[in-house]
């Protein structure tokens, strides 16, 4: 890695950007938090509802799922509404498709009961890296919610598991750079995602090369970096749980 | 009126809810505020795009319009995302289509030019009064963008003529009250939107009888309330502006 | 008021236009009426059906809704078609509701039982003023189909507790002016809808500003207006309605 | 054919219902006539438009095209407004190409030039035969809105070159009857539509078979009857826009 | 017809392409064949599902429908998706339900009960002809969907009352052609589709002309070549079934 | 790895499927190849467009993009399809995003110029691992319509840089496995789809936790395994291109 790294933000390579978690963001669901990580900002409310999908009916167990929103002017260029534009697009449904089941491998269904919660992940303001961002924020605000329900009775215990986290790296001009900014995510070669638990299980890894390749070395560096920063991520969760309970 | 009324957050019939405007919400729009009246808060972004829509193409005039979306859980009970659902409601449309009247009323859009000016006001909460408080925002936000095009010296002068700000007014259990919020609103048997000018000309009055009809005595008394509430919410977009300019 | 006041069919500025109620129109419908207003004709149809939507159920109430469609070549320039499309627009959304609204409020829900009236309004010819038409005909399609729910022994009485009608007030080059056609319609500045019960209770007031704001006395000499046109359609309601039974 | 044959107006096997048509039925478009076979009405307008679609741009020639729609009270039974399903129904799109294809058989597309005719043809009551009804009508609209072409000197001459018109015949109880009503209809077991030139050339000739099938023989019997009212029918036609000019 | 006959493939005027049926092309359906006419390749697979239709529930009859589909490189030019497009066109809906009309024409739906027969008919390249070909497949696919519904016992005997084929003529440079190709089709003047079942008897016959209006004398030639084609075509189908069964 | 390890083909742990490649399957598209891996068959078919995207217009670039559909009766279960329903679901964006990437990562878009390679992965037949085969034989199909464009003379060289290849692994019961079809896919508790270059260099990693999380070492050897299984698909796309050249 050469000494010339130079980040927008004056991050060293494997440093995560500023995390802040404001819990009960809004005072209208069952668990709220705004999550912000640098200047992308990501509010996450999770539902309660009675019942299951249909597949699901009568299974005595529950569901988890995500929904995932961009307001138009996240971005500096506007992005027309999908609810405008009649339909989901691709990579809204590719989001919200691994919020769901990141978050559904660290709840236990048979002891949540048919039930469903919906994670709504809505970024206010996007400078890359909104999906990890989205997995994190949403996970607080998932076990806000199950705990709720403990606290009315409702379940004994909570069904979380444990808590997951996740953040992206990426290879901008040769560099390994943890937790990108917009500005890098656009120069970058390889762009990876990763989901982990707390107890380091793997949930999801996704590596992509945008420009070139990578070897094997590289992607395992890059969990290296992803490692680190989601430990991070995972005590700034902590923090903010004790401090709830 | 009696002597018994009792609104929820202990108001006089004709007190408005606490206003706050937060400029700068959002770093990436051209004018973004966040208002808060209550607990219904509502991000109004501007946004300051080339060309107009196709009847006016070569007229030289611009045009300024609005668009309105509600967080899935900005209400107590989830929401479905319209783009969800594939399609806009007739609530949406309605609302959208009243922001952007009321927002035009006050744009000389010979000034403006060939440009379109998108008013974003996205609910964040919800609690009564959401559209009257997004044409409030917007009026904001909308300044906001115009002053930065005469800062960057793309206009002279800012093609707004005056500022504008909208209220509710409702009858409940027989008596009128100002700035109604959730809990009064779904009791009120008439309930009136009005949006007015600085100037005090009015732009907008709908006045709605959802359970019993109402006479011209009482939409004189309801416009009595609106004009005293409109006129505070003027007061405080402009110490907002001033500050600002 | 100016001497030189014109309108394009030399009515005098408080004067409707001719108003025709063609019974019947169709065959196939519970209640059937064309109106005619000028040139503007709609056909409004009224069909009863068993049952109420999913928040009615178990409640013992009934529910009235309407739909509001325009021909393609109602206007002088071909519109086209919604269904194509694959959408209801704004403008369409916006008037659906307020027929439904208006109607709704001079039906006793309780006496009606859990049946839902749909009025289907179409636009046969378009000439201005056509959700105030609209209004002014469902209601007696509305009273048609109850009268035959009476008839039928289905009802003991008819659950209408009284008639309403609507008509628009605009102001063109600083003329009052009542039920105004297209091409004045085109031109006003300001534009207001009234619904109005027999009894003289206001159901919906909306005034729009389109290019110039009113005063609180224009406000009050508009709805004079309206209350001296719409006392005529109920008078015309009426004696087809009496004829009728 | 057996004595005891009934029909619900007291037809004869071969005889049309009593056809009518009414020019200028709405003054708003460039043709415009009231088909009203029995108690089938449809109303049928022509568009004349600029331009033509994209794959025949720069061509010289010109388009002709039809759209079908059903109020909803046409029928009995209310059907839901395809605008409101979002979508075009089957039945539509099916009937939309029949009328158009007929329609464009008979128009000189060289002479047109590059314009587009678009027919709307809707359905105000519904008893059986609404395609062959709309056909016949719209051939008049049509004839009309060339005619005004041609009185406004845009064409030195109409580019119709003769007249169509369309009718149904049917197998009822093994009896053959011609232009069946709707209670005809449904108990056809094979059910035939025919469109035809004023030469006597065929245009569209589609038997369908609903519960059994149809011999050679019966298809030329069938053919014979629907001859004698496209002629009938022609005859109606010529009157009409005989007297028009 | 002249000597100068020439078709593409040097066929006969009288002459059917090669037809190559291959039963069980996919191994996942209840019936699968892939159909060959020429260049013209469909897949139809049968499925059976239990119940029927709302407006049949509880009748104890079944029910027939086809989808048909194009694969987007299934034409030399290429086919955008209508699942990209978010809706059916015209041509789609026309052909589907022509295909589920022929076949329900050779169902005994009482025999059948309350299932349903969905016949997909997808095709993989396409050189005209394609709806019929669907039909002639299509018929095979639910001959044996249906023997294996015997074969487990769920019924006893096939509720097939017959087999049902179809196949197209034209008339291209004045010359009758049976079994049109692409090219064939694109110069034809008449397009003529013929479903005919075993016994002779005729289910549909669609006669469309597409520059030139035709005779009866016309007609009456292109059901002979149709009912010579159509004999081939149910003989191909009889020797596959009597080897597989 | 226990000596239990049962596979329902008795494939060994790290064996692939039988792959058979049938080039040309259609004739109307510019690449054509039916891709076969075990019973599961997907039908690849590349289309060369003229021109690009709107954001890349006048760059001089090109542009490769694909879709992917199944056909209903791909599944033992029938699928509705997506056109009926009227979207496109998350899994078909999620795969055909993959698929599109994957192959932009071997095409020089420069040297491709300003034009756009569709490839269309239709799956007749699915049992697992349909993203990975539609990879395999889309690069193939890819390949065949950029050596027809050099044949042409359009192009000097094809773009194509080197060929792309992908397999999935997955762990079942505590092993891992190579190639998971259909019946060991929904018992996985991790699911890996691995993209490679001939050159070894990885294009996209992606592994998901189904119902347990993995570990660093797991995710290493599901890696070796994938890294063998696509060099023997590498091998099979040689043989296949070295033929056809």
């Amino acid at each position: 890695m050469s000494e010339a790294l130079f980040r927008p933000d004056h991050r060293a390579a494997d440093q995560l950007r500023p995390v802040r978690l404001t819990p009960g963001f809004v005072a209208t669901a069952e668990g709220s938090v705004l999550i912000e990580s640098g200047n992308t900002r990501v509010l996450c409310n999770a539902t309660v509802e009675q019942g299951v999908p249909g597949w699901l009916r009568n299974s005595g167990r529950g569901w988890v799922t995500a929904e995932y929103g961009m307001l138009p002017r996240a971005t500096l260029t506007r992005t027309p509404r999908e609810s405008e534009r009649g339909k989901i697009g691709g990579r809204t449904h590719e989001i919200q498709r691994l919020i769901g089941r990141s978050l559904r491998s660290v709840v236990d269904m048979k002891a949540l009961g048919e039930r469903t919660i919906i994670l709504d992940c809505d970024v206010l303001q996007a400078d890359g890296g909104t999906r990890t961002a989205a997995i994190t924020g949403a996970a607080v605000a998932l076990a806000m919610a199950l705990d709720k329900l403990v606290a009315a009775g409702t379940l004994k215990t909570s069904p979380l598991r444990q808590m997951v986290a996740a953040t992206s790296v990426g290879i901008v001009d040769g560099n390994l750079l943890l937790d990108l900014c917009y500005e890098e995510d656009s120069r970058a070669t390889v762009d990876m995602n990763v989901v982990m638990l707390a107890d380091g299980g793997l949930v999801e890894t996704q590596a992509t090369a945008e420009k070139d390749s990578y070897s094997r070395k590289q992607l395992s560096e890059m969990l290296d970096y992803a490692e680190k920063g989601i430990r991070e991520l995972l005590a700034a969760q902590r923090v903010l749980l004790d401090k709830a309970s």
